[in-house]
């Protein structure tokens, strides 16, 4: 079930059986020569069509993430950090005003990882400094760390999935547009490692903006499995998450 | 061409022969009865996707827009002005360090207006308070006020188009999803008028969603040629937009 | 009844009998060679005068608008849109905390309408995210848009009003204060038309700072007309406000 | 010279001679039962009106200041301290794109001061934490400190004169506006003191909205003599400020 | 009894019998030649220091505050006053969620006074503009303004005290550290007056820091006065402080 | 070398020869029955005491960090996320305009570890948006997470150390304050594990303030032992860090 897709009456009757909703939250950035600017929002908003299918009630993507080192590369967006924080507030304090109560950012950058954490903080600060409860149980997952996926991804890369543009989110965003794929020469084969901090250095370091990867390993066939693992881990877990008692 | 769907380096071979992008920009909110919660960002992304088809760049939609007054139905979801402001601030501040000139939002909610021509007002502000010229020319089209739509609507439903859930708006989703036509008997016929407060008052004097319209008279049809008048009337705006001096 | 003029247990007296306050809003901005840098301030503040006397009470102007693009000529001032939002908000909310429900903004400034447009809904959102009923009703009132001052408007300039320094704006300020009674030739005699974007590009359209305007045809005797005409508007428009119901 | 009652070109030749300009700033609120809420905005503006007779380039008054313990009388208005902050860094920000160097606050409510201070130090933070001399000097003046004004008022008043709601001040305004001499028994005679929190605790101790002073001894002629002791302190300090180095 | 010393148990038992709490604020900013950078959180943290030991809860030093004239010497530290202004409100907050109503900052630095008082009145604001009662109470105390410590200062330095690196925040610190007492020739004897800005005018007319003061009058003996005098002065106001009401 | 107990002329002659500094950032929070409130701030303090003696230039301690789940203990104290995030932020503008290039976060707390992080995203984006390189070099390292504490850790506590109140922590600042040893017993003896939300489901899962581990386990002579190992860490991390190229 997805939220764009429904209509205000059909969200009221969801309500009734489930306070629960996956908002898939991504990034517009680089990713190497051959990977998808899209990438980052494209893999976790594939993984929440799976969910939206088992009748998982799924918002609208995040599509601009935190992003701020890869701003050297055309084509890059960043929201600075008190950006995405006031954003992720804002759509849990809609939905929270209606009846949600469980929200879970299905997550596919690692650059989002410690503001969105900061924003459930500044979220339950809230009700904290307000000494009462808070009505709401916030989870971030991250799609590239569910068991099943990181088995996987070890199995078919082992050290060649490196930190950016790898091959496992490559080949996922295979899976979901098979006409994307893109294959050229990378020089060297394996991407440079270093440290993240501002975009000029990260331009320097890692100069076709992949980092520690070699994302020509990328195959179709290994984004359906990549797609299939990261499905279960992510229902696994969601339902997990429904399971624990709230606030 | 999307920007979701490139490289880095084609975005880079873009900037060469244009520095313009098209930003859809949409709202996730009710829309009466049988209209899609996504209705707002569905059109122009839509819309968009035509434009990316004849070479434009189109950058990922903005999901989430300016819909405070209806919040009161579930499903719809609301920035506050400011942290809508913030997002449009840093997208464009982004895209602006790499060469972009010409940033084109294609919007699909009324409730927006207000918040983006703000948001182009801090973004111009900054230039103008420092005494420097801006680099960034700033234009906010409604894909429902082009002139052939609102040709082609007036004929089709004339006053039953009405403020919200408009069957035009209803019809073009349906372009997009076909699958996706919701048929219900809606009473009245024609959805009441009144004014926009907060979401309490809406409910109070909307309470099925719908402001002065006649969604029922929505066709697929109906899609197919509102889809081809708004993006004849996009193209046609945006090569007026990109023969405009910048700053 | 200005609440300047008034003491506070005048304002308690009047809050039994009426909880509707006008509160004009301007802008300190150049208004061509002619005209007055307080044009837009003065305009509404006369206009309220006026309400004033009808026993309406008028809060002090907000003198100071959104008006980046102006601040190539010397004596042009902003407040950034998200300053002026803050200053609406903060100027509601203390008024509302006493009993008031009902803030009717008569603004002079076509800049403004955008940013203030955005802080009524930064109020209301404040309410609908926490799912109360919102205690206030506000309007924005253009007062050159007034249907009366709309027809004057056009019977003594037509396309010579233009946009920005027209001669309805400098005769109203005449009207106010005869004694600053400025002509000057103006060349051309029309001031071109252009686009609004920062003010380094507003100077170089429009080098004298009129924008598609003839200000050389305002007249003393036509600012008497047009504030009768502007005063008619705001009474009658303030009056069914009055009679809308709150939130 | 009055900004609002002058055009860009006069203050283009005004920047010639001077880079000195005065900003009254004031605030809306309860003076107690005979006392004008407009009180301290009318106050400097009065004054700040003789220095402009005296070729001084006067702005439009900064009306609504930092009153947050007033609200609890009918008809004050607070600015929270950080938007206060925002409209003076903006004012000067604007100013001093244009060549303003000397930024002359004349303030007439004690409350802003704080505030005030705290916006120098923003703006001048600014620059310093940017390693670059700042081009703005900020002087805040209160005319009711003037070494003239102080003497006048002792004499006058002595210990009558009280903190709020004073004989001076109240004095000042019958100055500017004769008409509006209000005399009203007062009980007790001598308004009582406290301390300063919020507005519930404010109005609990001083019950009438005076501290401390006995308003029913303010004289229009005293006004007079007050009006001409304030200018002439004013001018003295405005100008020994002009010849003090920026930056 | 201090706060980083204790475990929340033992908190608990406290707010049993007392709901106040001392929060010492400096500043990390240059002293001169021979005075400390950490001269002004040093002093307040020291006589808290003894208050702690007469049983009143001592918070931690809030050491970095508003220098902003200060940072063209290298070791100096700012928040900007909105900063500064942010953390006072949540450690109130913070404390107030508990049941603590009585904030007693003790200050060491001049440039803090606006902005904590600023801050003092947000968190007030944010009550009077819901129209309900504050919790709190908050007392910004300046050890260098107590009667006795300005007393004993005048009768050692007189004069030579000065604005700022003054021979009684010296010899203050020299008694908490004593193995840091540093001399060196000062030339002039006497440091120059003026008045602040910006940092770099700050460094331009106090080329080594230190305002209107002799430093080298300090002594480690006068320092132990000047702790007894600061003590009893802070002890005496705190106990007037807890026995006025809240709110 | 302690930057509080410095003098500008020695933080000018220090710069000469190193551009790094380490800034000890805690909290002030519950650590369970026995542990000291100051835990997180008095760890990183210590070490850092340490790092100064080797000549290190070491900032005073930030003790105040974001702890909104502790904050239903008496006398723990939060910073709002964006709070820290704005102090952080200060901190590195000041003394990067005095050419400071290597700032070292010496954490003592989890619960500031997403928030110091999203803080150097916002500073570094402020770089990249301005498509200019970074000045400044920025690392955060947790005293907890070196090599040798957490080798020590596991042998002296296994999982007995736990998440919160931990014996290793608790032995910690027994070596820096060794009269604030407390022995209590604690029931359970193993403290309960869940998650971490808002203050109020913090205090429900973990009555007494620990979480999963077993203070009653800490030592005086374990808590010397744990220094060492932690200076050694943070003196190997910290060169390491020295040696990377900035920006
Ligand atoms: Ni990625
Ligand atoms: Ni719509
Ligand atoms: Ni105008
Ligand atoms: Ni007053
Ligand atoms: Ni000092
Ligand atoms: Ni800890």
């Amino acid at each position: 079930m997805k939220l764009q897709l429904s209509t205000w009456p059909e969200v009221e009757a969801y309500l009734e059986r489930s306070q629960g909703i996956v908002i898939p939250i991504g990034s517009t950035e680089q990713h190497g020569p051959t990977g998808l600017i899209g990438t980052d929002a494209i893999c976790p908003e594939t993984i929440a069509g799976g969910m939206s299918e088992a009748g998982i009630l799924v918002a609208p993507t995040i599509s601009y993430g935190m992003a701020q080192h890869h701003l050297g590369f055309p084509g890059s967006v960043s929201l600075r950090p008190t950006t995405l924080l006031a954003v992720i507030g804002d759509v849990v304090r809609s939905l929270a005003c209606q009846g949600f109560r469980k929200f879970y950012f299905l997550n596919g950058h690692g650059g989002n990882i410690a503001t969105v954490q900061a924003a459930f903080s500044e979220l339950w600060a809230e009700d904290s400094l307000a000494a009462r409860a808070s009505a709401v149980d916030l989870r971030l997952a991250n799609w590239f760390m569910g068991p099943r996926v990181v088995e996987l991804s070890r199995e078919l890369y082992a050290d060649a999935e490196g930190q950016h543009a790898t091959p496992s989110e490559i080949s996922l965003t295979w899976h979901a547009y098979p006409e994307q794929v893109r294959r050229l020469p990378l020089a060297p084969e394996r991407a440079p490692t270093g440290r993240i901090q501002d975009a000029r250095s990260f331009r320097r370091q890692f100069p076709d903006g992949r980092c520690g990867s070699e994302p020509a390993r990328a195959e179709l066939e290994h984004g359906h499995r990549l797609y299939e693992a990261a499905l279960t881990d992510a229902l696994d877990d969601y339902r997990r998450f429904l399971e624990m008692s709230v606030g």
